[in-house]
């Protein structure tokens, strides 16, 4: 496969340099309807060493508009990124919706290295290639476009580029141990390469290979690719669905109606039961803590169905140091310009941390489905996006812990009456609050299905009866300190 | 001055169950206003040991309304924020606008600690006061609300209290060796706290001791000076003055009259010495890098006077993985919700990187005062507030080269029409370029003013006869290269 990019194909210097001029202005033509069409570009430049992959870098990074351009080079991980899921760091390299983010080396790199030198099983190495199809597939099916190239170099053409750099002082400190140890590795890296590429080359993320000899064959041949990726995407994306909200439903069988909602606890049951588990969990959160582990409990649940009481009871537990709340309010300009999960992303907590979200991003398959906020394709997309997302988390040692809280209407209508009679309650009663309630079939026939669909084993949703918040608050804390006993 | 706050005050519980209803409701309507009024709040929490801060703290996350809380907890700085000046994570962790954030601990916790541990000289105690005392001016300058409240209790209260926490299995972690220890300099705590509240109370940020023996008064205390200072502040800060552009003037004389604009290098001088300079600068970047350090090379200029053509040749002799340019553009949603620096403190280089700004926060005090974007005394103290900033990165250890590129009119207006004609750079010129023409005289004006202003001996100017390109080019690299070889 990568045979075929040994061709000898070269450029002269004066067809280089008359073609240049209509792809610079092409490039900036597209890149400008690509900042109105509103889809963000992903560039990936991988490829042997000695390739000439910072030399083309360089060239894009000439043509294009910088200010509408994102650099990231491959680095190893710091400790922020250590803190967090493998893919927290590319997630958070994405560019926006309108720009173009250009990765010289990327999600690929790591993968690669460690399976070539033997650290990384063959195993692990296919699982590794799924999930970066799972990640690549779900920014695709956001309306990203992937442009992946693969620069190619003969084992020959290696060498001599090497010799080359060493002869110059200041191209001398291109070529390491590292590349020379890599150059003796060449065979294995090629037979790597050809499996990557051709695992990787989905529709929705093809790699392109590029003849790599020849610097301006080179580059033009990158940069001619890149404008016609972006000019097909153009011209061919399909146009994108008008999302709708969904009618009323008559009464449905779900979930909810097998929760026992009598269940109570006295007030002399609750609190010795209450001030014990406190006490449980606050020992279970220092080792948390010291074990350099991190935890995410989430809330959903119906409006007035008691998360803020239950969240209040769990971080009076908590040392103010280790935890912090996040409530999900509308998306800034930055989170609207990402995929809906990047938000999510950009606030995980570091080792040691508590998160807790009151709402989550399950409003993407919840309130956005129920509201027409969200395409129907969408958000049956994000069940599986949802769960590849809560996987990562898991893998990385997050304890993850689910609720949903569940009340009746009656004793919703009940709440919010009780609200409305408290002064500082007041402000938590909207008119949406009302509206929302004459939806309640149709929310809890969406939400019995996300639950079912999103209750994994690595990250169960745990129903809670939560008619009676005494007995409401000792489940949620039962089931953490549960939870944390078992992962820790 | 922290013995008046030993004078036993106390609340039953009926009182302050009573005062509680009122509070709350009343904390919940400013917070709503403040929402509408759009400034930060800053609220500090500070205190002894054994004060009752994280129960303070937990009753006023319980107050107020989550959706617009952010909770920081003071802890040593990790990887990133060792990478980056010491306020650089201050301010990463404020409020926007309309916001509160309330803080456990903050910059004043590592100085009170290390002046009494001794680590802190006095000369350099000062230091860091007068540091914190800029901050809080050029936040509270911007609008902020500064609210800092200080739990005092005494000698025999705080060992009571370590005493009484021991004794329960629950709370025992809360008084370790550390705690003990600060017990024993007890007396030394309360000298350099009362000069820290004498010396940083200012108009702007002024300190509130609360006595907090008694759990109850000081949560009811902590309460009501969070709601008296935030009405104030609704009710009596400045109403916002509205800018205006500047008009247009007859000619002015400038510092620009100095420069010498017909220097020139020829081709045959200029590539041998480009190629040198290139040399020259990737070894020195390299050991910016191997010495941890990092650099800004920050171009300001007229439109057309060769910023991208320099910062092109700039990075040409950099290896891609460790530089950044970053064009200014307009802000987003959560930048304009902060003083203007906060996004430049967002982007700043870790260690051994290279940040590169085409234009930069010297917009403030150029186009944002020309075009009456910013107002007359909001522009007059960005000169401090940048030299501040400037200092604060210098004093981190970046190595921070600044440029100004000068071109006549008559070229600029050369370069204008020659990038009409070619297709390419048709994009980079605007109608708004031509507007910016018709105020030169104003915006020679103002450029002078501002390198006056803001050439400090440790972030100083360089102007650059930008009339030959060959010329500004080897002149930005030179420079470049010489403040590289100083500081490293």
């Amino acid at each position: 496969m990568l045979k075929s990019a040994e061709l000898g194909r070269a450029l002269s210097k004066e067809d280089y340099e008359a073609a240049l001029g209509d792809l610079r202005t092409s490039l900036l033509k597209a890149q400008a309807e690509l900042e109105r069409a509103g889809f963000p570009v992903i560039i990936l430049i991988h490829g042997a060493d000695g390739a000439g992959k910072t030399e083309t870098l360089n060239a894009l990074s000439e043509w294009l508009d910088a200010r509408f351009l994102r650099v990231q080079a491959y680095e190893p991980p710091g400790e922020e990124a250590r803190q967090r899921p493998e893919f927290w760091r590319y997630w958070m390299w994405l560019p926006s919706a309108g720009r173009i983010g250009l990765f010289l080396g990327s999600w690929y790199t790591a993968p690669i290295l460690e399976r070539v030198y033997g650290t990384l099983k063959d195993r692990a190495f296919e699982q590794a290639l799924t999930r970066i199809k799972d990640f690549e597939r779900t920014l695709a099916d956001d309306g990203a476009l992937f442009i992946k190239l693969w620069f190619h170099v003969s084992e020959k053409t290696q060498k001599r580029r090497f010799k080359a750099a060493q002869r110059s002082k200041n191209t001398r400190f291109l070529v390491q141990k590292e590349q020379w140890r890599n150059h003796e590795h060449y065979a294995e890296f090629i037979t790597i390469t050809e499996r990557v590429l051709r695992d990787t080359s989905t529709g929705q993320a093809p790699w392109t290979v590029i003849e790599a000899a020849d610097d301006r064959y080179r580059n033009l041949t990158a940069g001619l690719t890149v404008l016609e990726r972006i000019q097909h995407h153009l011209a061919h994306r399909r146009p994108s669905e008008a999302p709708s909200a969904l009618p009323e439903i008559a009464d449905p069988v779900t979930l909810f109606d097998r929760l026992d909602l009598t269940r109570t606890l006295s007030k002399a049951e609750y609190e010795p039961r209450m001030a014990a588990l406190q006490g449980k969990l606050g020992v279970l959160a220092r080792k948390l803590k010291k074990r350099g582990r991190d935890a995410i409990f989430l809330f959903e649940g119906w409006d007035a169905s008691g998360k803020g009481g239950a969240i209040r009871r769990l971080v009076w537990a908590l040392d103010a140091r280790q935890y912090r709340i996040i409530s999900v309010a509308a998306p800034t300009d930055e989170e609207r310009a990402h995929h809906y999960l990047w938000r999510f992303f950009r606030h995980l907590p570091g080792k040691g941390r508590v998160t807790i979200y009151d709402r989550s991003w399950y409003g993407r398959v919840l309130v956005e489905r129920v509201e027409g906020l969200a395409t129907e394709e969408e958000t049956r997309r994000a069940y599986k996006e949802i769960n590849d997302f809560e996987q990562e988390l898991t893998r990385g040692g997050t304890v993850l812990v689910k609720f949903f809280l569940h009340i009746s209407r009656e004793e919703q209508l009940r709440r919010f009456q009780e609200r409305e009679r408290e002064p500082w309650k007041q402000h938590k009663i909207t008119a949406e609050d009302y509206r929302n309630r004459a939806k309640s079939n149709l929310y809890e026939l969406v939400a019995s299905e996300m639950i079912e669909r999103n209750s994994t084993d690595y990250a169960p949703f745990t129903l809670v009866e939560a008619e009676d918040k005494h007995y409401a608050r000792v489940k949620v804390l039962e089931t953490i300190c549960r939870s944390l006993e078992e992962a820790l």
